[in-house]
């Protein structure tokens, strides 16, 4: 890929026709587009999502909260379709002025707070109903550690190796080199630490796992990018066993089910406004299966 | 750059030459290359670090404490010399597992705790001190979803396009061009947010400024990158006000000045381990200017 002809312009200018895969959703400018307000449903969370990797994160917090008892987290869950432009609507840019899914309004508070950023909503939502963050000092802040590791560290990932070794319009080898490098270094890390420690932060599952599970995870099944071989996934032994174990928890899987446009149909709830929701789902499921 | 004939092999393996400035120190494994311990200096927090934006979102804050009267918050800041591989000491690795600077101990807990990624150390700092992190539910959650925005957005200002445009050995369009929309939309993001906002959290200083500040001032000033004309950075002109605002504060100077390994001679200070170490670059900057 090498071209030693191209010198940089001094002034970078915006051509529309260039992005690859994701071209008309990436703008060199913010704000809004259009005027649309956001729906809003009868429960106090209100989340504005899409089932990629940063909206599981959060749609698995809600429902692991449900799960534990915490009537309080009852949330709809809307469908904002990137590829549409959702993002850039008035409504949401209100909420998330970086127009990136997730965005979540919390109106049990009066006024309703607005939280931004997948790794805000898991703290907020962690310190709200005082669960799957540790109440120990040491161990809060390691699951804030591992935490913010992940916000700096799945960039690389999505971003970069997955932008380029799966959605760039060409194959350049520079960056899937740099990359790939990158993520296996990241899989190095978590496979050492949970070679230790079931969770990644000791023995409490929590935050932290929800934050890396959707990435990593979903890495290392291969259900992101299909680059399995590629990056001989196979060899992080540790990861593998902790993904499958974060995998079986019926609010894991019913997190990954909200918001998700892609796979088998029964995999995928559109929108979720109530539990019952999912009762459809699991119709379909043992439909498929029979 | 295009080179159509480049197809990834099934396998990607370990090229030791590639990888630009900074191929001696990006390896696709993680742990310690080497035995060896981190100095403890006498001060409760025990700094490791370099620097980088990363590291002087740290130091900022710690000079902010103890301007602030917090005199629990004395620290030793010791460099870690990365082009040399220093973060793949065992002592460092055991303080964070992700050998990246910069990283700290907490010595005034029993037993001392360990701190990794700059957003935790900023998190827990405020949280330890009361300080720089309102207490006012709806302000404390906008600062730290700005403070998450930082953590997720910096990997493509930094690794993305400060890589692309100014490390790699070579010139690629296509990176190049990906990451400088990118980061001018962020800059868009800050300036328009900025408009309204004297500082990102609204009319309070806090930690989101100092995690943001030292990535994005230092673009808009040239510092980094020297990529102002080629992002055209003088039309973010909200960023630049409050690039200054932040920048003229005392403690935002002396944080700046910490573990600095380039520059003026007079604006190094390699390590820190008492107030009046920044007494002998005083007068180092007044006999320069004389």
């Amino acid at each position: 890929m090498t071209d030693p002809t191209y010198t940089p312009p001094k002034v970078w200018t915006w051509d529309k026709e260039s992005g690859g895969r994701f071209a008309a959703i990436n703008r060199p400018i913010a704000g809004p587009t259009h005027d649309k307000e956001l729906p809003v449903g009868k429960h106090p969370f209100q989340l504005y999502s899409l089932g990629t990797p940063n909206g599981v994160k959060v749609t698995i917090m809600f429902e692991e909260l449900l799960a534990a008892g915490h009537k309080g987290a009852e949330y709809d869950a809307w469908l904002i379709n990137i590829g549409e432009g959702a993002q850039f609507s008035s409504g949401f840019v209100a909420v998330n002025p970086n127009s990136k899914i997730p965005a979540l309004m919390d109106h049990s508070t009066n006024p309703p707070t607005r939280i931004f950023e997948s790794g805000s909503m898991l703290l907020y939502l962690a310190e709200k109903f005082g669960a799957f963050l540790p109440t120990d000092h040491a161990k809060r802040t390691e699951v804030i550690s591992w935490l913010m590791w992940q916000m700096g560290s799945a960039p690389f990932l999505g971003g970069g190796f997955g932008h380029f070794y799966a959605y760039a319009p060409e194959k350049y080898e520079y960056p899937i080199n740099r990359y790939a490098m990158e993520v296996k270094r990241q899989l190095d890390v978590l496979d050492r630490h949970l070679a230790e420690n079931d969770y990644m932060a000791g023995d409490e599952y929590s935050i932290a796992d929800m934050a890396i599970w959707p990435w990593y995870g979903a890495l290392v099944t291969g259900a992101v990018y299909d680059a399995g071989e590629f990056l001989q996934v196979h060899e992080y032994t540790n990861v593998i066993r902790w993904m499958k174990q974060v995998g079986a928890r019926p609010a894991v899987e019913r997190g990954k089910m909200v918001n998700r446009t892609f796979g088998k149909p029964e995999s995928q709830l559109h929108e979720r406004h109530d539990a019952s929701d999912f009762d459809t789902k699991t119709q379909d499921k043992l439909e498929a299966q029979a």
